[in-house]
């Protein structure tokens, strides 16, 4: 299964932490890749380029002018787009359900104010919490609880560093073989 | 158990949206509070009374000038620190031994770049994946694991709006009967 997060509307400058952040949450949780749309921003793509660089795995990002057009283009090709929303239905009661879908997914997060147009095309409107947080904590948890945990040991082939865990202190490790990413998801 | 979230080197304007998004993950993940050291930041502040006031519950908010002091202060009273870091221990392989210590807990969330003293003082270094993502993201995925996922129930009492869970769409309900907030874990 695919996992290609969306995020709505991003904001040059004001949101280029919070965008940047969202993105390395869907690679370290495992997502495949990403979309975005709102302004086009040169330094959120350059910090996943080095962060792939440095720390390997196929990760992608992509810019979408038309986040509409986008959404309808995988529904039509048969993938499923879950929605994450603070007024949707709990995540825990509907987790199973979405985890036993066996098709393709776009996770789609809004910005500030998200149009009705993503809470009708959406196949789920999932609330990680009735609660305002971050769209960067609902979509690891929901990363999190969608592959139940095992992307925690997800590998990241390639790249220059890793990290050997310490209980206490810090051990990075150059790679001895530096692997090129292998074909992504949106390649094809 | 109680659960305090220690957020270090806080920097003006910088952090703004980044602690605030950490603080209502915090919140919305079923920590009782947190304290923050670095720039003290009124704006933060405000942002998280407003959202009690609206949303309910008891959470609490407190600056510390001196994060060591804090951290020596809360182990000396018995609690256990621990500390997210990438360069940690996996958190899979550790949640169950955190989780069967029956002691309140200051969950330590570094800034950039986080001095040797808090991996020393903490007693548990806890990676999140060894990759790097968001803080907030580590701290969200942490206490979901902590919580085993029963956080996404809490209640918040008081306040003045709830969420009706929707399918499709958005509502949400102005309370009846409004609770002033009762006694916080730092009250005492």
């Amino acid at each position: 299964m695919t996992i290609i997060v969306l995020r709505l509307g991003h904001r040059y400058v004001r949101d280029d932490r919070t965008t940047t952040h969202l993105f390395l949450a869907a690679r370290a949780f495992g997502a495949d890749a990403a979309i975005y749309s709102g302004r086009r921003d040169p330094e959120v793509e350059e910090s996943l380029i080095k962060v792939n660089a440095t720390w390997g795995g196929n990760f992608e990002l992509a810019y979408s002018p038309n986040w509409v057009r986008t959404m309808e283009d995988y529904k039509s090709k048969g993938w499923k787009l879950v929605h994450l929303t603070m007024y949707g239905t709990p995540l825990q009661g509907i987790i199973d359900e979405i985890r036993s879908s066996p098709s393709n997914k776009v996770v789609v997060v809004g910005g500030s104010k998200v149009p009705r147009k993503a809470y009708e095309l959406a196949d789920w409107n999932i609330a990680v919490t009735s609660q305002p947080h971050s769209e960067i904590s609902a979509l690891s948890v929901f990363l999190h609880e969608l592959f139940k945990g095992e992307e925690l040991s997800k590998p990241f082939p390639g790249g220059e560093l890793e990290i050997v865990p310490q209980a206490k202190g810090k051990r990075v490790r150059r790679k001895g073989l530096v692997q090129g990413p292998s074909q992504g998801p949106m390649a094809s």
